[in-house]
């Protein structure tokens, strides 16, 4: 297979950037278009970047030459780092244009035809793509929210098993979620904010889409009762929930550990390059896991779980974590497209 | 009324520093008598102590002498900021000397005949004094936990006006409430650590006696389904709480704030010096209450209550904030000592 | 004395509510009129500020309604927490139209007209203002940069008694002082940032105007040579500062530690509300001052100086510690509007 | 070459866990020995150590059982992560019995016939090795403290080329540089500690050896005199410096930006595994370099340098930034040991 050519929008942005991270190296895609606002247009990216990660800038990116949004850039595929303000036009337009837009914004995530995805979990959405109106052309794939990633990798495997009635999660969610520079270090050193706007509303829909099946060609959500208490806690990377879930059946914690533990995702055998070697990592040592110390684990891309007991209010309650700027942004949203190619569903376009 | 003479015990601790801020300048209470372990004994105080509050050490108390354990300690009350390993053995040993100890240790927070007091919430359960075998001579009076005093003096209204079922918790609580040194800041920094040892079961049980009747002369706790997750994040002071609560009767959102918004104090006749002018303080503000922000309402003695929202799963959903080292552990042993002296329970030994 | 009726303007940015807490039950001055940008005229206070501080708006301002720059603004004496960029223009435009101007901005600290003041330093440079050519009607006095202060209140006594030929300094700044938003969160958090724009030349030139002379009607400002490295630390309040400096006179240790401990405030008789009981506060525990505990010492307006040792380059070195939002900001300017009274300089217009 | 065998004593700290870190996947070592105090003897490592690391522990080594000291490890090479307290008897007794040992600790840093080392520094000072009278037999190499490296590697090309008279140091040092639990979070949140014990002779000294030369068969250290000020941030990797130095010659900025772009190591053509690709990085961006985005470069072996500008009291003043307990303790342990075998100073001892 040769390589795909990608191009990122947003691409100045945080989300942006960690996509540039990501598909550095990366065996299936080179970045060939850097699209960002006009401020930005026409400059190298080095310039027109603040960038803020830990490493420098890849070098053959550096020195590329901002783009402006066209209906005729030079790439197979875009990968959206856009704010949900800005993706609500150009994201359709770009799929109209042809392109398959791999998007991290919110604006379409609930929308019937467009697929809400995470390969693990739900690989088989991927089939509304064909429902899309602009689909003649391109298409729109989404990721969930980042607090939303971590929340449904951990409720799928006691799902299936067990069937899930309702859950109580509390979030504690790590500043690079709020973007750049995103939360004042006034608000946050010392602090907590126990509130996210718009967040709990995500964490209440986005896992019944997920889980949800497609029947007839259409999706079916499932109708668990969720509730999320949302909060910003002083943390660089990684949200850490805690979970209570009340389940269909009654069984173990032993049963309910065994769940997490031997849950193998219906894609491994795609051997995906961004898909880790576990989704879910369950920790024995009960003060784990730690946001700081293990939102990595798996390059980033693996659920912890911890804690596992019984609830005294509904039947089980644990703590998952996952890296919310990899897992739950630029990392799935690349898995995504990975899976795509896969699937047959991207490929490269005529020249 | 004469002042009555204080002792600290576990005078150099954490707790015992935060007594002697407390009771600087207190009207009812002077300092006469700190004592701490071997190694502290016949030094002066600031000589033996490790400060780490904000203030300077208060004059008077910096040049006193520490003394040790005693059956003749020259005080009419001891305060006791030891840890529950000495508190075990040396409470009941000060008691049958005939001191009136007002414990934040754990020791004996849960024995039957130990008010665990919240005056504000359980002001007749100093009755059960006249239960404890050693009381001819002293007795002991315990306050809650750093973590249950906020969710229960949150649960009070809730349970008098509507009834209460079952109660989800998770904390964010502050690094204070884990002593000094206590958590490395290598575990602190910009991470969350998802576990406090012992500190979920605390939240279960505490509650349930504090919002227990007494009836033919015993206490009948409640028996409120509480499920808790505890967790330590990078905040200096006060811990923060995501509290879902079932409610026995079916009541509006209006409801659930006025009765917050009118609860007044049993005990607000009595004017102690400590007490706050309103103990719960509810933010419209759906970012508050902060840790950072707004522990200190009240002097440290308020708790505040915000983002009131109907539950997905149970009934109501809110957060509530109050500070760890003050509400939570000396300021409200000072206010128990106080509630006992307008009750004729606590008064000058005679000489 | 009757109340002198205070303007506060650029009302809702971080200086401009710090002013609002300091005058909190001020003796000599009630809050009169609050300015700020169009889009706050005109609402009541509570709605147009997002008030970062920890206690709540004082009720009296919280109601008050924001108004518009103007000539007829309803005070005696302004304080102006406005941008450089904006005090610019407004300052003169006030000072013309007659106000007296307490200015926190860097404008016109610089201007040979102007005085740069801390009281306890060169209160004799007050007499500046007459030369100022609007100063028929009003005129601007000023406080130094908020990490200034620290070092000059430092560096009097020592300048005093023995010659300052020579400084170096490294700050360690609180992120309070790149006031709200200010530093992002994700810059802040377990990091350090070596740089703050325009920091270091205010460093180089600032003292030397404050220790300078009053002769012939003009101010000489000294010409030390003065060397800054300035530094972005994750604190909230409180700029420390590693100083070395080299002396025009060979003294022993224990001389440079009287010069600090025996400094004597030249107002002190003035009996000023906003001046604390000592200018410096030495500590003999080497590990103090920090910033976290010691900030707040005389109100925030202490400033605090630690491990005096000689230095093995120049003479000797020592860490100052300040309150940068109070002593280096509103606290300092208050104290200038304090001193100004007692000199007859400012007092209640004409109605 | 076949793989040589490594011990590692001092196994359960921060630095011996550091040490497995990094000789993870090393292509010349293997590790054979963990050696603990007795409270961990006899148990596998896993079950012995508090593991603080973001990874989990290599798997080889978490099964391996932990040993005593003893003159019979079954190891080629002992790597020391002890304390002083236990390094001053036990690395004499471990050369003695014909061990080389590559130690961290402070004992014998200073000890004129061992060597202070810094591969690219002053690879030539393995040459006292042959003057230790242990030596028949074992030998002791140890690496500089850790807030001596950076600054060191920033003076070695300015030394070279200009001649250095006078060096003034900031530090601003990251709390795991304290070992664990090292600083209390109560001590480290929001905060700042100026005084880290026996750091500042550290750096007066450490440095002169590292740049003495070897005549006679002996070193003469330099006699740079150098002035330090340490304080502990809340940073957790990674020592910032801010340096002033006097030259001995009359230089342009550009020539001092020049000798550090310039510098080469002069054991770049050993090929040595863990030497970074350049010792020196210059930043341009004037905010950089910041410990938390920056420690990691070369694997956190390259040592940053920003803000080049002159000094108004010296002559020249910059940052440095280097990796504490990478290039500052374990990392700069291994490189050692990786010289010495390229030198033929370290070998597979015979069965």
């Amino acid at each position: 297979m040769s390589m795909l050519r990608a191009g990122i929008v947003g691409a100045t942005g945080a989300v942006g950037q960690k996509f540039i991270e990501l598909l550095r190296g990366h065996p299936w895609f080179k970045i060939t278009a850097l699209v960002a606002s006009d401020r930005s247009v026409g400059r190298k990216y080095r310039d027109a970047v603040n960038w803020i990660g830990a490493a420098e800038i890849p070098a053959s990116v550096a020195s590329m030459e901002v783009s402006s949004f066209s209906n005729d850039l030079p790439c197979d595929v875009v990968f959206s780092g856009l704010h949900a303000s800005v993706a609500d036009h150009a994201e359709p337009k770009l799929a109209k244009a042809g392109y398959p837009v791999i998007s991290n914004a919110k604006s379409f995530r609930m929308h019937p035809d467009v697929p809400l995805l995470i390969p693990e979990i739900n690989p088989d959405h991927t089939f509304l793509i064909k429902n899309q109106d602009w689909q003649s052309a391109g298409y729109i794939v989404t990721n969930p929210n980042c607090s939303t990633v971590g929340l449904t990798c951990a409720l799928k495997p006691l799902h299936d098993r067990f069937g899930l009635e309702a859950v109580q999660v509390t979030t504690m969610q790590a500043l690079s979620g709020a973007g750049y520079p995103g939360v004042s270090s006034l608000d946050a050193l010392a602090n907590v904010v126990p509130f996210i706007g718009g967040e709990e509303d995500k964490l209440v829909h986005e896992p019944n889409k997920l889980l949800g099946t497609i029947t007839g060609g259409t999706l079916h959500p499932q109708s668990i009762r969720i509730s999320a208490q949302c909060n910003r806690v002083p943390v660089l990377e990684g949200h850490l929930e805690c979970i209570s879930v009340k389940l269909s059946t009654s069984v173990s914690r032993g049963e309910v550990h065994d769940a997490f533990e031997s849950f193998v995702s219906p894609i491994k055998d795609l051997c995906l390059p961004t898909e880790p070697e576990k989704l879910l990592h369950v920790f024995e040592d009960e003060r784990f896991p730690q946001p700081r110390r293990h939102s990595d684990l798996g390059g980033g891309m693996t659920v912890s779980i911890g804690r596992i007991r019984p609830c005294e209010v509904l039947d089980y309650k644990f703590v998952a974590l996952s890296h919310n700027t990899i897992r739950g942004a630029a990392g799935g949203a690349v898995l995504n497209a990975e899976l795509l190619i896969k699937q047959g569903l991207l490929k490269a376009r005529d020249a």
